[in-house]
């Protein structure tokens, strides 16, 4: 199970791989918030998304002979980028299983990061069984999204490096919101965040209508979200929080927050405006609520988790909200 | 005169006020251009470019009595908002002369910031003469967008971070294309690389029609362009270069470099796409010079000089480009 010796260990496997993002802010976005917003830019990370701290990890952990086997993943997009980035960064054959309803930048670009595309279809189709049969022809790893104990120590480096920037911005106590689908980034988070700021405390984000993370936290037990597509916010449409993910939230995080998709493109345009970072709906999510939540403290930090738009839905959100 | 010592004075008066910003790559970038492409994010800058660096290494060094009085600039936009926020963080009020054309999110900004706005007509007018008649009405001091030896020493900075930077990335011998308007941020940089990163070479980037910092390092003599607008790149539309930071890049800088407003809005569309951030054209010249030039070394700088662009100016960009 991760704990923050794995996350302190996958920091030291991924440094000079992986980016430190910045940690943004803009006075004008305070002032329009009612409150002090930071903003943990990993729409700037290698491959647009924080995915690759996970991928990279999850990665580099695997034995010699693991690697030349090769690995499989199977995403919407942004942990596609993140496995295929870091695959062929360590000379491994990597097969990449997406949505066919997938945004094409993320197809195109998972391309070509090298990986072999496999798409399926996200109604009717079990992406799972399609990845553990391939795998198994071809003696892949599969390198799960969330339920992977290395990638969440991968995504709890975000939080490592948030708790430094976090303190020297003289905050020390605050609400940390997570965009969330499975949750291995906001179970990452906390982990690195009880034992390194205590202060910050996670709490998830979702679209409304996939806002399963918020109602179990709520109820206490894994809850599904009635459709499995039909928001914008395509990075974490997921069915139901993950086995692992879940009972490190249920045990750290505050209460889920929910934003309309609205909202999401909403603070997509005014990222572009304020802060000039480009936001995929479902990287904004988390700034969403920062923005338009009710029941904040007066500091939030919000986890821009990744920027990887197709450019008409970016200028949909302009021509709207900017 | 500005010198490396001003530079790192400047430096420490910045410090915790401005922002650092990151040295970003990606390598499907690399690959379109052919080369290795480093790219220094001023867009992420507080104020949304470089600019706040020399607005607040100039406010920050006057006198008290001066800064009670207040302070005056000039500018398209990017100037106007870096001496706005650094005055009104130093409680000093502040007048803003900006021409009627500039984009409508500058002018807000600036008046966001706190300043007193006055508009004049670019074609027409003469800023230098406006401004320095309500200077000396209001006995404000007149902060000069490029010509002023603590602004060209604020712009510095960005060369001391650059050296650190590019030499943590293993570069140390490249092309640093810098976007060139009056040549403040481009030779303040230059006296910053001499001192701290010899390898590092300046080239100016500007648009076609407004190079007048090329043809002047050419001839040797300062050059005037033939018309005063006519560019999409707003923010580097200046007549004819600084009687400071001619000199200065004649001696240090390459030749400077020469990009089509087609090439200004491809780049601003593949930063958008590969890197994530928001650029404005003026801001993305070096960045296409970087992409699009003839005869650059293999690894080459663009500075990202700022991101303060109108919403249809963008998605046109993208429309066309991504």
């Amino acid at each position: 199970m991760t704990d923050i010796r794995m996350i302190e260990a996958a920091a030291g496997r991924i440094a000079g791989h992986v980016r430190r993002t910045p940690l943004l802010h803009a006075p004008l976005l305070d002032r329009i918030a009612g409150r002090q917003v930071l903003v943990k830019a990993e729409c700037l990370q290698l491959t647009g998304s924080f995915k690759a701290r996970g991928g990279w990890s999850a990665v580099s952990a695997l034995d010699p002979q693991a690697l030349a086997r090769g690995v499989i993943a199977f995403s919407s997009g942004n942990h596609a980028q993140g496995v295929a980035y870091a695959a062929a960064k360590h000379a491994a054959p990597c097969v990449i299983l997406m949505p066919s309803d997938a945004p094409e930048v993320k197809i195109a670009n998972t391309r070509a990061y090298g990986a072999e595309v496999v798409l399926y279809d996200r109604a009717t189709e079990d992406r799972d069984a399609i990845g553990a049969t391939i795998a198994s022809e071809r003696g892949l790893t599969l390198i799960r999204p969330y339920d992977d104990p290395q990638v969440i120590a991968g995504q709890g480096t975000v939080g490592l490096e948030l708790a430094e920037q976090a303190h020297k911005a003289g905050v020390d106590s605050a609400a940390v919101l997570v965009c969330c689908g499975g949750g291995g980034l906001a179970s990452g988070i906390a982990l690195a965040l009880q034992a390194r700021a205590p202060g910050l405390t996670v709490r998830t984000a979702e679209p409304q209508g996939f806002d399963d993370m918020a109602r179990s936290l709520a109820s206490g037990t894994r809850q599904k979200n009635a459709a499995l597509s039909g928001s914008i916010c395509d990075a974490i449409l997921t069915p139901t929080p993950g086995e692992l993910t879940f009972p490190i939230l249920s045990r750290l995080a505050g209460p889920g927050a929910v934003v309309t998709d609205e909202q999401a493109l909403h603070a997509v345009a005014l990222a572009f405006s304020h802060l000039r970072i480009v936001l995929e709906p479902g990287g904004a999510v988390a700034l969403a609520a920062a923005l338009f939540a009710p029941d904040l403290p007066d500091s939030v930090v919000a986890i821009a988790t990744g920027g990887n738009v197709d450019p008409a839905t970016f200028s949909a959100a302009l021509d709207r909200f900017a």
